[in-house]
């Protein structure tokens, strides 16, 4: 019996399962919350846009983590020995960058920074960068518009150098005392395998394909004359960030001895390079060319790979397409809806006095079209394929009959109508959509919500067996470092055959609610068009900017 | 002391009021609550649009509340003699017609039809004949459009001949056993003075030019031909109408003995004919040109007067034009929102879990603007200026933490800014408001909606005195009918100057709320204009349409 680790670092804590590499099963998993700030979030009460974790819960979220789950998997199985765990593999989630020292230490960790905000980690939704984010843009659309047309044709106040520009700005001491930035993916392998001396790490390219606008094409990250045009010191930090990113086929280094003591595990094991979370989600879900996986939480990710021997044109409005982010060997594509069950969460816990679940059975018994109401899955913006954070919600059809369960129900479909008009773009390109995996809490509790995505993209949607499918693909990662020899894989697509897989119970288009919905689709085209394109014909597109400058205007 | 009676009946209930000639002062008020029904109304559980109501809730009405007014009045004043009511005065809801027999006994009085709602009164809100209002308008169009241009371009189905076809259409036997059809405001006076055979009731001008296309400029009723045209038995039955109609200022008869002695009151004291409430409720606080009188409840009614003596363009989207509807020698002026207070109940009754005090509470602390949100007020379609039942609600702007009381001020500022283009239409049609004044319940009540429409409108919001304004313009007719000698009025104008008002609080337009506003409007006015026009534009004019199309077609 062989088993690999997979540690999953989300926004609110980090998980740690052990799993079975012959199956995927899950022998055992523990999970440690982050115990900085409000949820593990350091927030700021004048300031909405920042959120920033504390790396000393990531370190003590190994421990801790780890060595429960050892003990509950001693428990499962009395047969189980830590020393057939042949390999670790590790997601975070992304742009989280740090500022560390030279020796690679997090400032945070220094005494003289540890109360700086600014210091710690900067939480892939911080977005007190929103005005260089708006700066990169800007510059890149005139002097390397290559640089946007893989990333969405905008950069995002959500990425790396947005974050770190800001930083440079707004408190230069915490910039200076840097010597580097590293992505949380990259440094907790790091750590792990005592490589955290910058020169040592092994960058993730999936961080810096989708984050840090490193491409092969032009030579890896932006051009030192770029950054320093966006401010000199921005191009000097250049030479201290990287020139070669790695996929997670590769080693990041060896467990270390103190390490591998700490948690009851056999030293020198590999520890496989980072990647996000979304990318191993889709990894543990079992994409492949033409499997679209759905990663559904409060936002969703949609993640696709096609085959990188072949051309691949730049999508309008995707959020990234990098070679190797998801799968060494094939391009990874990154979609996403900025809001999914953060829109029902709010309907909820904002507006409504009902519970989700009385709301979802209520509005299962309607038909699809009966509530006479549309809506527009905008409350957080639009990623793909407007790429538009500042869009903002549309409810249209209410009368004085109008239910809240008819309410949560349009809000349920307009997400289905924005998952259709994300996969409609990649089919548009040549990047077919011929299987839909779903992930993710919501995927798995919510039949109502996936019979709607069904009934409206016209596909069966599938639902990933496992549910830590993040967990899972940084396990089966560290099962493809481990490698055959060592009881474990040698490529991605071995590794996912035996691990992954889909339940029983799936989701097929209703014939008759499917052509209702074709015809609610194109209305929700037509105000999307209308609300979301700055040119459009309806003369609306700049209707909800104009909005929220008065919005801005009055909280001034 | 001279003492007049106005009689107010409303959809639920009808009041008398006992009001001093020499200032308006309610000495006493009774009311009764219509006994049959839900609430007064019967409805038909199957068919929505439904609402009808038993005449003889509407004769049990006067002796229950007159009487029990005298007795308060005498508990009142020691002083009060019930022989110093010098007159009455009657409003209704209309278009409410009942079918009669050739002696004008309602048909929902014989024992054959007493259980049958056809036969009984049609209330204003019924909108059982919504295609036959449709057809109307239609026939209209091609061969009378002058019919329409004096009723805002549309024939609505709340109105008299809609209702009537739609009897003849799908109940025959209560429509040919109906001699004729008389209108409520017309049916309670003529109950009163002994006049209910049909040749000796003296018609409402008021109910008969806003809601039957009386006009003298075409000879009165619409033409034998046009209604033989939308059937023939209809066209016969306008022989059994009327051919003259009469202002407020005429005397419907004198009240009978037998009523005088079941009501403890003189006999023979004039009783005014009748007009709706909103047109006496206009009256009662105050019209007269230039003064925009708001009757503000579940739906509000824009009254304005205008000398008939003086040409007046035909308004598009005014629900009707007629001359002495409201004053007599003035053409009266009906525009209105098909809902307000109708539209914040939805929000507390079906959507959130504040109430209406807490929300206002919460919502008169923001600032204009400051919510990002921006609503239109058609839950219940629009009546003016677009006349158009079948547009529906919208609310943009919502983001992951918009809170209920931003919604419901989102929602009041929709009432206001539908207010203003009611006003923007008047004046650009010539005619004037230079003072509004506020009447109804939520004016009362709510100095937060109020403020808002002062401030989206620029104008000082001015509030009627009396909390009673229906039934007090209907004791001030009952004062002019019996004129000087008798301690009355000789006129409206004398009448109106003595007994009407306005509170010492009014609101006035702030500057700064007032700037936000305007632009707030702007963007109000666009989608106003491209969901609200059939060949907008912005190509959206048919969209909420199509999305009913797709609901009838789902709840077919």
């Amino acid at each position: 019996m062989a088993y690999t680790i997979g540690l999953d670092y989300g926004t609110n804590s980090v998980r740690c399962i052990i799993v079975d590499v012959a199956d995927g099963n899950e022998l055992a998993a523990a999970i440690y919350e982050y115990e900085t700030g409000d949820a593990g979030i350091i927030l700021d009460s004048s300031d909405h846009n920042l959120a920033r974790q504390n790396p000393a819960d990531y370190v003590k979220g190994i421990e801790v983590t780890v060595t429960q789950a050892i003990a509950k998997a001693k428990k499962a199985s009395k047969d189980f020995d830590p020393a057939s765990v042949i390999g670790i593999g590790i997601d975070t989630t992304g742009s989280t960058p740090l500022p560390v020292t030279q020796t690679g230490r997090p400032l945070a960790m220094l005494d003289e920074f540890k109360d700086n905000p600014n210091a710690h980690a900067w939480l892939w939704k911080d977005h007190t960068g929103y005005a260089e984010a708006a700066e990169i843009t800007q510059l890149a659309e005139k002097q390397h518009p290559e640089y946007l047309a893989k990333c969405g044709s905008t950069y995002s106040s959500e990425w790396f150098f947005s974050k770190i520009l800001h930083c440079l700005r707004t408190d230069p001491k915490v910039f200076d005392a840097a010597y580097t930035w590293v992505e949380c993916c990259d440094y907790i392998p790091a750590v792990l395998t005592g490589t955290e001396k910058p020169e040592k790490i092994k960058p993730s390219r999936c961080a810096a394909g989708h984050k840090a606008m490193f491409n092969a094409g032009w030579g890896g990250l932006p051009a030192k004359d770029f950054l320093a045009n966006l401010d000199p010191k921005l191009g000097m930090l250049r030479d201290r960030l990287y020139t070669e990113t790695y996929t997670v086929d590769t080693k990041a280094g060896d467990l270390t001895a103190e390490w591998a003591a700490k948690l009851g595990l056999k030293a020198g094991i590999p520890v496989a390079v980072g990647a996000f979370d979304a990318h191993l989600g889709a990894v543990g879900s079992g994409i492949a060319p033409g499997k679209l996986v759905k990663i559904i939480g409060t936002s969703t990710c949609d993640m696709l790979v096609a085959d990188s021997a072949q051309p691949l044109a730049d999508i309008p409005g995707i959020c990234g397409i990098v070679d190797g982010s998801i799968l060494p060997g094939f391009f990874g594509l990154e979609a996403g809806q900025s809001a999914v069950g953060d829109i029902f969460n709010w309907f909820v816990n904002y507006v409504s006095s009902d519970s989700h679940e009385a709301l979802t059975e209520k509005a299962a018994k309607l038909k699809p079209g009966q509530s006479g109401l549309l809506a527009l899955d905008w409350n957080n913006g639009n990623r793909t394929i407007l790429v538009d954070q500042r869009l903002t919600g549309l409810l249209l059809g209410q009368t004085l009959h109008t239910k809240p369960e008819e309410i949560y129900r349009a809000l349920i479909e307009a997400t289905a109508f924005g998952a259709l008009t994300i996969i409609n773009r990649f089919e548009e390109y040549g990047v077919t959509v011929s299987e839909v995996v779903n992930c993710g809490g919501i995927a798995e509790k919510n039949p109502l919500l996936m019979q709607i995505y069904a009934d409206v993209t016209g596909r069966e949607m599938k639902i990933s067996r496992s549910a830590q499918s993040c967990a899972l693909g940084s396990a089966i990662a560290g099962a493809v470092v481990a490698g055959t020899k060592a009881g474990g894989y040698n490529n991605f697509a071995d590794a996912q055959n035996a691990m992954c897989g889909i339940k029983d119970i799936t989701f097929k288009p209703i014939a008759e609610n499917r052509q209702i919905y074709e015809k609610l689709y194109a209305l929700y085209k037509q105000l999307h068009d209308a609300f979301g394109l700055a040119d459009s014909s309806a003369q609306l597109g700049n209707l909800m900017k104009q909005l929220l400058n008065i919005k801005d205007a009055a909280n001034a």
